[in-house]
């Protein structure tokens, strides 16, 4: 079979591998080393019957939900950046302050702007919102999300939406080494630090992805 | 402010709302309608101590990585479907089959083949290899991957992996109605069906995400 591997729009060749192969490299769990009696009884060993909330969501917060929509119709809606006035709970009053920022409102906290991008990739379907509380030099609080068809992927019509949010170091009020325009905003004593509220990201953005499901449903089903 | 809505890339009025303003919608959760207080309570509410592993991995399998590699360079190999003869457990002998369909061996199972395609999205760092064990008409074992900046994301050089499965209700012995080209081979009694192992695909995907990491890892580091 090997004349075929070039043939394809990938090739075995085009692998860059700085010349080492795979199989000297340390560490790696492959069937090559294990059988499958082997890698079954280890991945039991893994797989735990509980967890606790820091061993899931400590770093990373990641989201799935099914919107009876069709996808092309959840990936608009969402990468209109003007969609989080509606779905997110606090986020509003934006207004375009130049070169695809936005400013606006987060009614999460006492006396705060927000400022976003919607960064929308239409192949793909991914939308992120890059954005961050107070300023708009750094947006280092990343929205990842992904629209996807749901009719290959769970055999319905529709759109499974995909999210994630990654832990910033500037999330921690532990983080030392930081830019006057992060310690300053969140030294204030008359709110709350938006990464006080990491703890809560599965809440909230459960919320979030409820009440961006309930409007894109209710909306489509009006049709 | 109004006035400046329409300037940026986005426009309010450029939302599809089929006539229905979102406070219209039953349902929908929003600061409008509860204070900071009453939100936080609300999040301490739905936040839990521990999760069941159903909870967390009963219908998705979400996981998230960080690789000590340039984002375009982890990218680049895992949107090369030939990557998958090393960094997964079992998935091995590929070759094209034409239109961009590959075929190979996949060690997990008994007698089994698995056909495979590797979709690759340059501008959002997007891999989707849609799969399926047995046959090649319907590829509804679906992995997505997103391969992000770790820069912006955690303020580290590197490359954060996103990586997603959805559970397809082929995977569930349960499931009636099925086309032949799965209930036959999912009837065969000489190996497990891929659903089986649902429960251990955090457990087998950990694994081949480390072995992601540590290919990447080390041929980078030996430049």
């Amino acid at each position: 079979m090997t004349a075929h591997d070039d043939r394809g729009p990938w090739s075995r060749s085009g692998l860059v591998k700085n010349g080492v192969s795979s199989r000297e490299i340390p560490g790696l769990y492959v069937s090559e080393d294990h059988s499958i009696e082997e890698c079954v009884k280890h991945l039991e060993g893994i797989t735990k019957p509980t967890y606790s909330h820091e061993e899931i969501f400590g770093q990373y917060c990641h989201l799935g939900e099914y919107i009876h929509v069709p996808v092309e119709v959840a990936f608009e809606y969402a990468a209109n950046v003007y969609s989080l006035e509606e779905w997110t709970f606090s986020l509003r009053s934006l207004h375009h302050i130049g070169g695809g920022l936005y400013k606006g409102k987060e009614f999460l906290a006492k006396d705060t702007s927000i400022y976003v991008r919607a960064e929308a990739y239409p192949d793909s379907r991914v939308v992120d919102y890059p954005c961050a509380w107070d300023q708009g030099d750094e947006l280092w609080m990343r929205y990842h999300f992904r629209f996807v068809d749901a009719r290959p992927t769970i055999r319905k019509p529709g759109t499974i939406v995909l999210w994630t949010n990654v832990k910033h170091p500037y999330y921690d009020r532990a983080t030392e080494e930081l830019p006057d325009y992060i310690s300053k905003p969140r030294a204030r004593t008359d709110r709350a630090w938006v990464g006080d509220i990491w703890p809560h990201f599965d809440a909230i953005h459960k919320i979030e992805i409820a009440n961006l499901k309930a409007i894109l449903e209710h909306r489509y089903s009006k049709l």
